[in-house]
């Protein structure tokens, strides 16, 4: 088969490779139903970080299970399966605790910009669903499975409660679905740091009250001034460099709660600065498998519609075309169909 | 009067200072019954921390209130009271949700080393017990205004639970008093990292069930290996050295929460570092004005006696002796008496 390839900055090629097969007896091979390029996929396809040598890309997707281990208990072939970037057993006591995406038996996914795609750890880490769904519904699940529940870690690592003011620090597709989430967990108020008027229009149709086209010290003051002088409760943080962290700590109130869940590039932060920010901080990669079964209910129940962060679709054979728009900010996010 | 004022590095003198006065019709003037040393005492005493020529020390303070302000209602002239290193209106938003250490009214107080101190924003830093306590007690009273109130956030902001496994990282008088919180807290397991043979034998008494004596990598190994490969629930920085914060970290198991109550020093966090920590942080000033009225209740009870972390009492007038003992090591906090 062919599949995504990234030879070196700039150069994605759809190429042949191996096609996957069953390795431990917990694999499942699944058939791709849809994929996507991701924020943090454009670290090495901008040279930020460095490869060793060729690289198969992807880590989003859903897709209908072709193939099943012999130790697989809950996976079905023919079923309609999501599953997170990170693999996880889902019984260690890490999972335990909600944390699958830094479970022991982790193993990041990467070939999933491709037909096909082993996943390990297949019974802790995937959700099916009761039916095979409507081809309408496939955007909105492939989303569950990295940029949908980033985002809403991202609201729930920060506390988002009914009647809060939240401020969004980020407008790409993680950022934008976490104003979806927040809005999903009442924040009542959403503020969120935007410069683009069509991420600015998404943002409202997510549930932004709010956009602060300010950066820097002048962004601080304005939502410092929007918030009576206090900051905000919640504050998420959804782009991961030194100057974003520094801006979301500097607005969250005294006590507040601030996420950061873009993993953070050249970032220190400075300890007495924390200290006198006061505030609570979670953040790390979102433990998307514990929310999996709930995401897929709200998407399934069209309670909530993550989909249109993809505003770019295309063929899979032409996902070097979905990398490019991407990296020059024409679009969003690009969805891949095989 | 005299009252201890810090000249320069290793300068304790107790000499003549103007006697406190109502200045605000918001402040109280206590006849102070008893003042310590604090390890935070010892940033500038050591040369550590800049000074802009002499300076008043002392912020840990209970005692008798001599003197009200006419716009004070609820503490009354002869009451024993004690209040936070960090005054605080105790009505403002952030005052609200227990954040009284970083209200907007804040002010540091400086000069409690001292026979009579003011007290500004009295009605909302000040908390007056029921009857004048018996002279036993005053040293424990003591105690919650900042030593034991400070412990005790290390414990709540690192959310120690029932039957939860806890490390202290530091043995200083915070340190020992966040054993004790965290024992009070229901912690079944408490590890302290300590190589003072005296320091630990009260961890022990306050509630330790194991030592490590190893620190860097080894006493990161250590904890690891004790804690099941996982690391512990809570961990409770009480130290504020970048090698202390890194220490708590590496220690603190994934999704597990960590706090830091000691003012860093000098310390920049790796954000990529924390993010794969994934864990909760929190730290800052410790709000004791929100638990004084617990503590003082838990003191005067004798549910708990945190007094034993003071091994060292002077009269005040003697307090260069005091700072001195703690600089060397040879006391773990010096009690003072006017």
């Amino acid at each position: 088969m062919k599949g995504t390839v990234l030879h070196g900055p700039g150069d994605i090629r759809f190429e042949d490779v191996p096609e996957p097969k069953i390795e431990a007896d917990t694999d499942v091979v699944i058939r791709i139903a849809a994929t996507c390029v991701c924020g943090s996929d454009l670290w090495p396809y901008r040279g930020l970080q460095s490869a060793k040598g060729p690289s198969r890309m992807g880590h989003e997707y859903c897709g209908f299970v072709e193939d099943v281990g012999s130790a697989v208990t809950s996976i079905k072939r023919g079923q309609f399966v999501v599953g997170s970037f990170a693999t996880s057993d889902n019984t260690c006591p890490t999972c335990g605790i909600g944390y699958q995406s830094s479970c022991r038996q982790r193993e990041f996914v990467s070939r999933a910009q491709s037909p096909y795609l082993r996943v390990s750890n297949a019974d802790g880490t995937l959700v099916a669903t009761r039916e095979r769904p409507d081809a309408s519904m496939i955007p909105g699940l492939l989303a569950t499975s990295d940029v949908f529940g980033t985002g809403w870690y991202a609201a729930d690592a920060a506390k988002v409660k009914p009647g809060a003011t939240a401020v969004v620090v980020g407008d790409g597709a993680v950022g934008l679905l976490a104003v979806l989430s927040a809005r999903q967990m009442g924040a009542e108020r959403i503020i969120v740091m935007s410069r683009t008027p069509a991420r600015q229009a998404l943002a409202r149709q997510f549930g932004a009250t709010d956009i602060v086209v300010e950066r820097g010290a002048d962004g601080i003051a304005r939502i410092i001034e929007m918030t009576g002088g206090l900051g905000a409760d919640s504050v998420l943080e959804c782009v991961g460099t030194g100057e974003s962290m520094h801006q979301a700590m500097a607005v969250t109130r005294k006590g507040g709660h601030m996420s950061f869940v873009g993993v953070p590039h050249g970032v220190e932060i400075d300890g007495q600065a924390l200290f006198n920010a006061h505030i609570h901080l979670e953040g790390g990669p979102a433990p998307v498998r514990r929310y999996l079964p709930d995401l897929i209910d709200l998407v399934l129940e069209q309670t909530v519609d993550p989909s249109p962060v993809f505003d770019l679709v295309l063929p899979l054979d032409r996902v070097a075309e979905g990398y490019k728009a991407m990296d020059e900010r024409r679009a969003i996010k690009t969805l891949l169909m095989p």
